[in-house]
């Protein structure tokens, strides 16, 4: 028996056979008593020392033992635990299995290495705070399954051993020993599948997706991560954006025991990134940026000057706290880190204005500054595709949220459908989300919008959908217009194409990422918290010391050498 | 809006936006009638051709209408489907997207070659037969996950970039970009990390899991399939079957709504073999396997002398049906295929026997024999590490099922820890099964049982299960006796020895292959048919051309070369 099936027994009860793990021993005038604990509770086990009972159990033993069940002294009762009113006075006492030194505690607030708990995550596991953060997870699929079963939506699977996709990040590869030379990918994410699903004439689709990339790993992400994805036919971003908003409202209901307010927020790409300098607003700061560059029209200061001719901007935060020359001298070291040249400044003081550049100020823009009332003035100037990430990071560091409990969601919706990375025209999402409108993508599609839109959570991009291509010539300018060659577009989009091309309806979809949701919605530093064995930023998992070497005959298999880097 | 939508709609209302394909449309009498389709349901719309709708839809078309809807003439009633008491009068129609001419008919029973189905899968999938298969095994999921959310059962997901594990069949590789030289493997099942769990301190375990297995493909098997993955902790055979049961009923009752019966019947592997020959028994078929080595004990027919003296045996089957001459031949035909030197046979026809070998028998052979009664024994004499294949295979030939709608469930367990393949040791399952008694075990590994249960539904092996080996030395002895070295244990399962060292309680579970599954209670020929995105036999998908080339800047990037193979 396990320590929950002690519900409801009288005082007195003999038990026999219940297990559990040693928590710990302690040995106290002549009793030993263990803390026998398992997933759900623990209990204190007393017996007399000089009883039959063999000591030298350790932390972490497996035991069953067998004893009396017994209403424990007032003057003992541990109201801590779900049992402290109960210990068992144990009569027999048997080692199932036992444990090897630990190499750290299994307790909460441990402040061993990552790589070391990584190494023996099974034992992590088994400290509560990371045992809750699985159950979190665990409770998260359930609760889509109910609110999916709720909302009729059918979950199929999709294949993951496919072709090579181009959805920006890199694919993983699957050498085939069947047809040497040739590979399969592992999926992105389910995107052109779940299309075809609606090309196969279902009304909807949902999974929980492993999806796979392999993309360097500064930020925290994962080379396999889960994401809820679905589909809607004859769906639009109305239809899909609505029932999000039911979904995640019902995962953490259910899961997390949290009421949050629908409809979200909405607001579109351009505002966002002129009231918060980024796509993923965190909403829980109420302050926003402001364009002070006509406040500068006439300026002395140079730089602003220079700036302005060349159609730059001056983008301000403001701040009542007027903060010390030390969080100024950070916030300067923090956006150079970032590529600004510098911070700029002003300190109002009862209509004073401080400040390394105070002295260039002509008369009309202090007596305009001053308008902002007492506190700080921090600003970028410079060119609009440089200076907002400037803003949106020292939005983030002056005004660092203390609502940490608040919940804040917003959509951010019409995104432009390129964006020019490295000089070259990539999509923003992927290829396959429909422009808002066709006929201005035809002539101008750098300036052009795509009916994508994201979900954002307390700055954080939870998901990503937008409505489809459903017709086979708009999906083949798109891939012209990003510059895809005919030869290139039949190689690798000729099927897709093709399948689009038998009367697909119209549709639109989502994905929501599984363990980035968890993690925000638990405040854990990272998504390797929430996912039960994870890999090292470097793609290392220091538990099985995958991935591993592979000698040469097991490669000659695929027809396959491994060659050294050339010097 | 789409056509279920229409349920309770009163005769004369009017109806705006519907959507759907044309399934067929017909001329007649001045009207046009067009069948409009979608997941659920079908409704004929009809128009005048001297209208102003245009005409030229064409099969496939996926269109958007208005019009009227109404109740149809008493005489004109289709009651093959769900609308058929009604039709839309439309008087408005919208091509949202056009059809090409289809490469086949959307319509059951095809025999359009099964490489064109899978080219064009989104077509196939159209067709009713296909939709049902795919809408059942999202039955499937459904039921699964309800049951298991009965039974507390927490759904948690493992890693599928793993370590390179042991399981008999192959694994699909997947290089690393970031350590190369270095490869993840695909899983071949979760086998590790469930048990891994069940050492984190969980309870129990399950997932719907994706497994990789890169083996010949000459059976019916794919590439990628999925498994129902089930685990618990303190768990024993008894726990697992018991549960096994429980979620097998349910998902009969929820997605097939066939009602079974349990416990199922549970037979030894030893039984299984003397029995049937196999230890896959369809108990569909009454008939079982005699032992008639007895009646031989002073035989005149030299082969089975021969064989009684090297300890083997006579097997036989007796039918009441005398099979024609050409039956019996094409039974000869068919052992043989398999290796046997050739069917044994006497008829009995009133206590007269004939047949090739009649005349050596002896008078004692021939009253013994007669017994058997009026009709046909077939017999194979040989060693019985052979013949038992050849008296499964004529015992699914002579009496093949003609009771395709029954259900017959059974378990076989008390498997041997270990088989010969090719003149190697290796665990008929795999080595983390615990032995029915290790001390036993090392004393005679070969001849040792282990605690492993297969679920067989009429012939087909569904699953597998055993209880796990809990203990590092158990572990260790096992692989030993497998025939590994010290270093390769310390390489492949160091890790997994160590983990096991820190108090494993006792734990056993189970995994149901869905595909195979599905497929059974669906009576498909393949498992082909219940995956949305098959490969076929030789592991290509014929829609997106996968796996494909990949060019050797790209391999640079993982340090692998293409080598020709060599002459």
């Amino acid at each position: 028996m396990i320590i929950k099936e002690l519900a409801g027994l009288k005082d007195g009860s003999n038990i026999s056979n219940l297990f559990g793990w040693v928590d710990n021993v302690r040995d106290h005038g002549g009793l030993t008593f263990i803390d026998l604990r398992d997933f759900d509770s623990t209990i204190q086990l007393v017996f007399d020392k000089e009883s039959s009972i063999k000591v030298g159990v350790k932390n972490e033993f497996y035991i069953m033992v067998s004893g009396v069940f017994s209403k424990r002294d007032e003057s003992l009762v541990n109201n801590k635990t779900s049992y402290g009113q109960y210990e068992i006075v144990i009569n027999s006492l048997e080692i199932v299995n036992e444990s090897k030194t630990l190499p750290f505690q299994i307790e909460d607030n441990i402040d061993t290495d990552e790589s070391i708990r990584l190494k023996y995550r099974y034992l992590d596991l088994r400290r509560n705070e990371m045992k809750n953060n699985i159950v979190a997870r665990s409770k998260t699929f359930k609760s889509i399954r109910n609110i999916m079963n709720k909302l009729d939506v059918l979950e199929i699977d999709t294949p993951t051993l496919i072709k090579s996709t181009p959805e920006g990040a890199k694919d993983f590869l699957v050498p085939s020993r069947k047809s040497p030379g040739s590979f399969y990918a592992l999926p992105q994410s389910p995107q052109m599948y779940k299309q075809l699903f609606m090309m196969s004439g279902f009304p909807n689709y949902y999974q929980i997706a492993k999806c796979y990339r392999d993309e360097d790993s500064r930020k925290d992400r994962q080379p396999e991560f889960t994401q809820l994805d679905i589909e809607f036919s004859n769906g639009n971003p109305a239809v899909v954006k609505n029932n999000i908003e039911i979904i995640v409202k019902h995962i953490f209901d259910e899961a997390f025991d949290i009421k949050i307010d629908t409809p979200f927020n909405t607001m579109t790409y351009e505002e966002s990134i002129s009231l918060y300098g980024t796509d993923k607003p965190d909403l829980r700061i109420k302050e926003t940026i402001s364009d002070i560059s006509a406040l500068f029209q006439n300026t002395d200061i140079k730089f602003i000057k220079d700036t302005l001719e060349k159609s730059g901007k001056v983008l301000s935060l403001h701040t009542k706290d007027t903060l010390s020359r030390k969080n100024i001298d950070s916030l300067d070291d923090s956006v150079k880190l970032i590529g600004s040249n510098g911070l700029g400044w002003f300190k109002i003081d009862n209509k004073e204005i401080t400040g390394p550049l105070a002295k260039f100020l002509n008369p009309e823009e202090k007596s305009e500054l001053s308008l902002f009332g007492d506190g700080l003035i921090v600003f970028q100037a410079g060119e609009l595709n440089e200076i907002p990430k400037y803003m949106d990071l020292l939005r983030r560091e002056i005004f660092s949220s203390n609502n940490d409990s608040m919940i804040s969601f917003t959509w951010v919706e019409d995104f432009p459908y390129f964006e020019t990375e490295d000089g070259i025209l990539q999509p923003s999402h992927h290829p396959f989300t429909a422009p808002k409108n066709p006929d201005d993508f035809e002539i101008n599609p750098k300036d052009s919008t795509a009916l994508h839109y994201d979900l954002v959570l307390n700055g954080v991009e939870l998901g990503s959908g937008s409505q489809r291509i459903n017709d086979p010539q708009v999906q083949k300018l798109v891939l012209e217009k990003w510059g895809l060659t005919k030869e290139d577009i039949d190689e690798r989009f000729g099927w897709f194409i093709e399948a689009l091309s038998y009367g697909t309806p119209q549709h639109a979809g989502f994905a929501i990422g599984i363990d980035r949701l968890v993690a925000e919605i638990l405040k854990q530093p990272s998504i390797r918290d929430v996912i039960p064995f994870p890999k090292t930023q470097s793609g290392m998992d220091p538990l099985t010391d995958a991935p591993s070497l592979i000698n040469e005959n097991d490669l000659a298999e695929y027809n396959l050498r491994y060659i050294e880097d050339e010097q």
